[in-house]
């Protein structure tokens, strides 16, 4: 018998990343493709479809293509559709999985990467064995997906989980989304950029941060800074779990999950970030959910999260089937 | 064969209320006992059983009691206990389910008030047929039992759902969870009555409310001054419908629910409280679910909604079991 594989497929704004995937976690082939996003969704299919038969031509002998679980920014579940993606520029409402399913004849989902991290980390991840549990994505915004009962919330349109847009400051600092003050314009790559920013502009620190233009700036550079003693660094990391930690202490009040999973590039900075978060956390929870939740980082292996978080939306589809 | 009913039982600080309900959520029978609650929870569960045997006693030919439902402030569904109320000053961990099932032969299961009018409102009331609700009890604070996946949250501890006590405004009004600002400190009967106080201190503005002590003030008279125009009752309405509508733009942002339901004493001040509420909720919610979130009344007929619920609860409960 050929051993089953979801193929987990993760879209970005530059690269699109896949690969087979068994139902331990065991990723036994993958590749990528550029998006190329101005070429249109249905280039990307055809492209994405010619690497999958590529990536198990060789495999075909042993193993079996089960389903296909897709990450892809906007994505609804409910719908297998991508809506208005900002990061990719398509126009409207695209039936992506509708496009898929021209190629392929075995399930195929799709939801937000967010989502797919969630369900990577409870199927193959740090979050296994656990119920409850939230997983928090810190990239250019901030993503989330919420496990409850053991089942990915999605709420009644597919959009559950955009913790990113709780508002933690009315009238703060302006948000992709024609808000203020979202959680993820403080908390998330750019967010700590733009607080460096403010703090350069109300300290008189010393800091080798003033000789970095805001364009040039990102996390991996402040967390550099910060492994050095900057004050600024330091400060920036301070304000972004203070910010991330009472926000989360909210959050903890709804589901009263397990664990908090911070996933993605900021999560990388370690515990510059996941300190205060989890000092801001416990300073600001309600007393009966106090020294109960664990801040936790990714157990999925940074090289192919992406991939393992796709297709564990796969499995988790194909065993629901069952 | 005899109709099959679940008993629900609704505890409080100064009644409990029991009934029979059956499987459409019809009450067969009600009564009530006094709690007494310094008598101790073994006195007040001997009087609950010999309460439900009065009730079903002229019944028994006719109807079978399959399980029972209790909702109780501060129980753990998970262990079956009620930890440390406060509204009935019993110390420590109270197993009330063990102590019940002493006395009877059928499935026993305790929640928290909120989670119960929550259950009520997915079987019997405003929220059948929806996988994804929210109900907000009004009270003396502020309760909250989320439904997601068609299921009530308990969360990792059986104590998800504290909505009351998401911070909104930090260094805000002493919350007696011993942190300040929690939502229930404004949106709450005791909130509104709080608001009051503080607009009486800071406007010029005449109102019937300035012959008012504040220990006589409650939901019900600012809520007939309102009626009438007085300036200050209807500004407190705007304040918590607004404080409560931004909240809970950052609620949808969780589980995206496709009801909030507002239930309890303050809820019944209707469009006072509902109206400033949507309005907010809309002005402030993350545009994708603009629109989409409907702000709704109870579904329970008001004498025994607190039956209904509990009773929901054992429905539930027996129906999992099937």
């Amino acid at each position: 018998m050929r051993t089953r594989v979801a193929v987990g497929i993760d879209i970005g704004g530059t690269n699109s990343v896949l690969g087979l995937v068994d139902e331990q976690g065991a990723c036994l082939a993958e590749s990528s493709v550029d998006t190329v996003p101005e070429a249109g969704p249905e280039s990307l299919v055809e492209r994405l479809v010619s690497a999958v038969r590529e990536l198990h031509a060789p495999l075909a002998g042993t193993c079996e293509i089960a389903g296909v679980g897709i990450g892809a920014p906007n994505a609804n579940y409910y719908t297998g559709t991508v809506e208005h993606p900002p990061n990719l520029g398509w126009k409207g409402v695209t039936p992506f999985v509708a496009l898929v399913r021209r190629h392929v004849d075995v399930p195929v989902v799709i939801t937000n990467d967010a989502n797919a991290a969630a369900l990577g980390e409870l199927r193959f991840g740090a979050a296994r064995g656990m119920r409850d549990v939230i997983v928090i994505t810190l990239g250019t915004g901030l993503g989330s997906g919420i496990i409850a009962n053991g089942e990915l919330i999605y709420g009644v349109d597919g959009f559950a989980g955009e913790i990113g847009h709780v508002t933690v400051q009315p009238d703060g600092r302006e948000c992709g989304c024609g808000r203020r003050g979202c959680l993820e314009t403080y908390a998330s790559a750019t967010g700590i950029c733009r607080t460096v920013f403010e703090l350069l502009s109300t300290s008189r620190a010393e800091s080798e941060l003033r000789d970095v233009p805001f364009r040039k700036l990102t996390g991996r550079l402040i967390s550099a800074a910060a492994h050095r003693g900057d004050p600024i660094a330091l400060a920036a990391f301070e304000h972004t779990g203070k910010i991330l930690g009472t926000t989360l202490a909210s959050t903890v009040a709804h589901t009263a999950p397990e664990a908090i999973i911070l996933f993605g590039g900021l999560a990388d900075a370690g515990e510059l970030i996941f300190e205060p978060t989890r000092r801001w956390l416990e300073a600001h929870v309600l007393k009966l959910y106090r020294g109960h939740v664990k801040i936790l980082p990714s157990g999925l292996p940074g090289g192919n999260s992406a991939v393992l978080g796709a297709a564990a939306l796969g499995w988790t589809e194909l065993l629901k089937a069952r």
